[in-house]
């Protein structure tokens, strides 16, 4: 990955040849950024990414929103769109829908393309499935003129997070956030080790789907967090812990079944590049869990 | 119902009448325990039932296994078994299988019968769907000597519930259990009036049932326990809470999807005639519970 | 003690000698409030006995202030003021100052005399020393107007205290609030029985002084709540716990000293007819508490 | 500092220079280590030390424990101590008794000293106040053979954190415990920043000593822990927050005075080595702490 000083001083043709892409189709932003090096930070490069976008006509701002992808379209479908897009999609589960979900989709796409004359523009690498149906049920109630500014607003946010992972320097827009936990048992004084921990996502009102399986080490954590390098989708969660064999293991003679088994800790996340730490603080017969830091 | 002092002073038919479905087919228990009153304590007249059981001949008592109803077997299915057994097997939902799971059982009860030369025999108040199935897998494999002393016991233990609704008097065997709830608003300092609580059995590892649904009123809680007048089967619960609901009403400006919405509960009861009570001490981005009194 | 119907039925001579004494050296407000019976509640007749204060001439209402007796006063040293005013001053702890204290006492009754013609009032029930002396101050500091309106609510609250002693019936008025605890072993799952538990005042930032003194019970409450039966004097609390010798008798092998010996709960109570339940929920290595009701 | 890989290196006489004070009036012991040379850890150098004076004559051990100056003794109130004795000494206060303390001491260094034939050796460092005294008490009971054991796993247990203090490599043993907090608003969901925290010592039933003071930082927790970089001393403890000044600040219209003010965690350390991490989770009507990592 190029440093921001390698940017600093490379040829203009190749900035645009590292930067073109962060911005759909659309190289000149990084040609209009590329004149006016140098920066001092990566958020420097950025902000002189988007007011390259917001000096430019109209119609090329509004060209900009029409060529991007659809969200789960015809196009990413036949893998026809941009190779970030395709991964930011899939990030999103849209690569995996069931035919009812897919004509779902095309249906509000078609809808929303004939209120606004362009896709639906949304960063998907922020929302979980339910956030993601969500913003789109809302923002086909807008109006035209807030609709445009709201899918601008989008671009920016893929734009940071496309960039972020394309130059290494000071100053990077934060765009990712985490979650992560740590089992504490209270009856022992002590972080309990080798429990099995699994976080899910609540796709659905009635359905979940599995994000990150790990189990804690001698420290009661997870060696990595359940979600890092990448903005926490907007969702509802649930974190759980088989902690019933932690204490079937250290404290023999506790009822079949026993008070606490597999406890499971549901919680939403709101903010992508915040981090949300759960723990799990239980002796056999109680627990807490806090939003941690 | 009548009192212990009316059977105390009843004709010895009458005391037949009312006493004699405590044990299945078998009025000569009923007969037995008439001849030795007055009984100060219903745990006394009980004990005198016992006794006569066990004190009669090993033919008799054999006799009291074998009579005994099949769970979830053809006679329950066609009716053709006592009302009490009836309501007992409806408790656990026997009486609404899926053809599959009324295989499972027509399978399981021929197994037990075949090694043990009577039906299976459970208090089935006392269990639910999976601790059920799993006192059936650990009792066939059982050897026959024990598995005599098991059945027997389990007829004591459903003779007890029976007759504790049979006779109003002192000294009731001890055949009821709860569970409760109440929830707590800790960034308040108050409890939580009109949350929606649901109390679910997990029937297998995949699958919920709901047992009760209540909302609570200005002190927490709910006007009756989730769960009185009779055994607490055991089971892993889960009580559900839409705390979310809650904090949107006192605390506007929390984030969406707010921290905590549905808040889940899982817990194990392993003592039919315990107390379970399990509250929910909630703030927006916190909460605990335990096994409280 | 005489029920509100025994008092609507009483000659009037009898009324104000039952309840001459409620409003301090005021015989007449009885007397008023007795050609208003019958009452339906007790409230009702504090009421009518208010009203006939508010309906009175401004130099009756001056004079009900003037002759209540100074808090910790001359008067009260020598015994000249009314029973009712010993026993509350004496629940202040006012008849147990040191010579300083009194002193003090004597110069803030002197600059109020001064300012405003009439000695402090206070329904020294309602507080604890700090508070007691905190109002003393921000008073002095106070508008004529304004601060004759407080010390007659003030009186007023006396009167619904004196009031609730002497009448039994229906509606009385809330005057009572209540501190209670209870003590739960989350490493075991129960209540714990048998933990000493003290209940202090912090007279000032430095000193404390007890208040009550109990044992947990088989259910982990004291069999009494520790106030009751009178308001709860605005104060800052501390419990106290001995809870370390219920886990070095029910848990072995524990580390000496223990994380957790004696625990001490430090609470403020602002509302005197309040309740204030403040349980301990604890394992060797945590514990918790809140507000409960 | 030198590292070991210098003292690896050095002049027999200049390892002696550098190590001649870890074992108090003994320079033997680094010589004979010296010889030894040379040692991958710190802990292997310790253990060279270590056998020396395990393999030396019986009287050349006697004398390394009569060499040893008395805690809170003559020697020591006049200077006439090792420099490492003298700070050893101050940090467990031994250098500010009262005169009944110093004279208390006396009494107990005559007794024991009577008893066993040489001075009470204890790793002050390892101890607060109240630890000591009752090791003085158990040991002054203990049998003169065991006694002998205990007081030259003492020296051992000084000669490690002296050594930890002297040379810089790798594998030094473990000397130091950490005791630190951080502070959680549960009604907020963050951190609380800006909260006074207190670290006072119990040195006594009635009497604390205040050990540390800091503020926590924006992200709730002390720039530094309140106890490290030493053992930390066995006793009681006791972290004071003034959780009140916070909320005050971030919840207008609590009560006065409010349900929480100050906040006091008493916890017991019985692991000088050990982590006490020991957390304040609040909101305005609610709190818990527990032993975390």
């Amino acid at each position: 990955m190029p440093t921001l000083d390698d940017l600093n001083h490379a040829a203009p043709g190749d900035v645009v040849a590292t930067l073109g892409a962060v911005f759909e189709h659309a190289p000149w932003v990084a040609e209009a950024a590329a004149g006016r090096r140098p920066f001092a930070t990566v958020e420097a490069l950025l902000g002189a990414m988007r007011e390259a976008v917001e000096a430019a006509p109209e119609a090329a701002r509004l060209e900009l929103l029409t060529n991007h992808p659809e969200l789960a379209g015809r196009a990413a479908r036949d893998g026809a769109i941009a190779p970030d897009s395709i991964a930011e999609q899939a990030s999103a589960g849209l690569d995996r829908l069931s035919e009812a979900e897919y004509a779902r989709f095309a249906a509000l796409n078609a809808d929303y393309r004939a209120r606004f004359g362009f896709p639906f523009i949304l960063c998907v690498k922020r929302h979980g499935r339910a956030s993601l149906l969500g913003a789109f049920a809302t923002r086909l109630a807008s109006d035209p003129e807030t609709e445009r500014a709201t899918a601008l607003a989008e671009v920016f946010r893929i734009a940071a997070i496309r960039l972020a992972t394309l130059v290494d320097g000071p100053g990077t827009p934060r765009t990712t956030g985490r979650v992560s936990t740590h089992v504490l048992d209270t009856a022992a004084g002590r972080p309990a080790p080798g429990v099995a921990v699994e976080l899910h996502e609540w796709v659905s009102d009635t359905e979940t789907a599995l994000v990150a399986r790990a189990v804690t080490n001698a420290d009661g954590r997870t060696d990595a967090p359940l979600i890092h390098g990448r903005p926490v989708p907007i969702a509802a969660y649930e974190l759980r812990f088989r902690i019933g064999d932690h204490f079937r293991a250290t404290q023999p003679g506790l009822p079949e079944p026993p008070f606490l088994d597999i406890v499971a800790l549901r919680f939403g996340a709101a903010d992508p590049e915040g981090h949300y730490h759960v723990p799990l603080v239980a002796s056999p017969w109680s627990y807490q869990t806090y939003r941690g830091s």
